[in-house]
């Protein structure tokens, strides 16, 4: 773990990772080789299996009930033309999730997962919906175009949004966590906070987000080589990189992925930017990517880059490149006939089927 | 659609395949517009939504209930060790499909499939199973090397048993059909086959199957070359492919295919085997894999060659090679999320969100 800063509220993450089992790894590829096909023929579903079951600690692994939270928050680099969208679009996409309306909406009640959504700090005052969290770091982080995104206690705050999600999808008893985002201008944020963190060009990492065209690329390119060149020394590390360039909602995603590491929580990753959290997760404690599943390959172009510094190869490619955590339950019904082929095949030897 | 046989068995191929339905794809296209998201954000899960609306005439898609007809039958090569499974394997498994032990037996209860098991023609006389349909055209086929794999009569039998698979489906208000199969030995009838339709090498499309070793993969190899010396003249239409070459299952499906094709029933594609068949189809009548969507890249390195033929990119690239249908079942939620999304987000207007 590297040296973070000494404000009380990131004492959590001094609390050791959950131990993965390797007795319930070894059972269940044990049977995986009993089940009623070629040694295998499953494919990535085998390991999905094996894996789940060495987080879980149980030679039956299962990813049911699942539970997403999706954060929301704006972005004061929102101000500098960097999104195709305007910033009132966050607090009326929280409306939409709330009501049932949205891409992740729709994937959650489809797959039987819990829905919520934690408000982290959208810039306009959100009246009164349901399931939406409040755990506010702020209205919106400042524009780092100017100076630092938010302070040492927002980030504290931001942070520990994720990390109460992560608990109460953990107290509800689930299986399985997915993180979502929302947040006009987080694209941004997340190739800035890569290109520190991976010490490379905005040129590599820049794209076009909801849909810029090639003026807007260039000009959201160019915001990241300002940032980059006013915080990039003091950005190395993912502590000064998230309270320089970071968003709320990437923070908390940070938080939630820690968490879920410490909680021994199963955590399948999104997009862009929730791989960029998780990159900022990993470089604060390593080890947290062990306890995450990666769901899809976005068409955002940074995103290979960010998955090649995980080592991580996605479930789905299926150019998607919506974020909200839809990503991730596309790819939730994987896990999930993972876990019911693994559990619900008979053996070999009890259909009396001859082996190879 | 080229001259066939003049058997009466074949007179239903003449039928005309259904249309698309532009009107429907045009208004599901509009829809995709003014749904909560970026325009192209969901990615393919758009395009299938939009496909299936073309095929279905319904700017409204569904593929609920979906339908299963797994084909079995045996084949007469398998004496020539081309397999790393001894041929009881075939009666074994359909055994195992009627009590719900198999891999799509799993997949089929989670997704709320139907499932059929169909006998085409297993060596073996199997005893009375729950949900297995007799179809049998004969006790597996002859083995190919020594002559034609099955007589005129047999191949008719054959694809009518997936005509009628079919029709089944249809009468039960399926809005999918899903065709898999079983039977010891086919990956060498289904490669022999594409070398003889493709004019390809047997190296270009010889591989392991359910698990060959190195020898066992050589001695397939040189079994699909003598088969192309015996047969390859007469078996570069599908009609004397599938009599010379053929299996009883992978002729089934073929009959699926077309009939699915002339009804309008989209199908979900499996992995090599069943993307041959389809082969068989689309040379038998052009314009059948129009009402085809692909489910999986198998890790069989025949099938890339296959679904280059038929310019086919499937949404699944998951290392699995098990046949049976369960690379294209393990993609139905796929096209379930891409229903669900089309069908139940909300528009930018009724969700009073702003757009770009």
């Amino acid at each position: 773990m590297q040296a973070a800063s000494h404000h009380p509220g990131f004492a959590w993450l001094n609390q050791s990772l959950a131990p993965l089992n390797a007795a319930a790894e070894y059972a269940a590829r044990e049977r995986q080789r009993q089940l009623t096909k070629p040694p295998g023929s499953l494919g990535r579903l085998e390991d999905l299996a094996v894996r789940l079951a060495a987080m879980q600690g149980s030679e039956r692994p299962c990813v049911d009930p699942a539970w997403i939270s999706v954060f929301a928050a704006d972005h004061g680099v929102a101000a500098s033309g960097v999104s195709a969208y305007p910033q009132e679009v966050t607090a009326q996409m929280v409306a939409n999730f709330a009501h049932g309306g949205a891409a992740i909406s729709v994937l959650a009640r489809l797959w039987g997962a819990s829905l919520e959504v934690v408000d982290v700090g959208v810039a306009r005052p959100l009246p009164g919906l349901p399931s939406v969290v409040a755990a506010r770091a702020g209205e919106g982080t400042a524009n780092f175009l100017a100076g630092a995104a938010m302070t040492e206690a927002q980030l504290a705050l931001a942070m520990a949004a994720g990390r109460e999600a992560a608990e109460r999808a953990w107290r509800a008893g689930s299986r399985l966590f997915i993180g979502g985002e929302m947040g006009i201008g987080n694209t941004t944020s997340a190739s800035v906070l890569a290109c520190a963190l991976l010490k490379l060009d905005a040129a590599v990492l820049v794209g076009p987000g909801t849909g810029l065209d090639q003026a807007g690329v260039a000009r959201k390119r160019e915001a990241v080589e300002r940032a980059l060149r006013l915080h990039g020394e003091d950005a190395g590390q993912p502590h000064g990189a998230l309270l320089r360039l970071g968003g709320f909602e990437i923070a908390a995603l940070c938080g939630a992925y820690l968490r879920c590491a410490q909680l021994g929580l199963p955590a399948l990753v999104d997009g862009f930017i929730a791989s960029v959290a998780l990159l900022c997760a990993e470089r604060w404690v390593e080890g947290v990517s062990a306890w995450c599943l990666f769901g899809h390959r976005s068409k955002e172009p940074g995103h290979a880059v960010v998955l090649a510094a995980l080592g991580a190869d996605p479930l789905l490619d299926l150019g998607m490149r919506l974020g909200e955590g839809s990503g991730a339950a596309a790819a939730l019904p994987l896990l999930q006939a993972a876990c019911a082929l693994h559990n619900g095949m008979a053996t070999f030897a009890e259909a009396g089927v001859a082996e190879a």
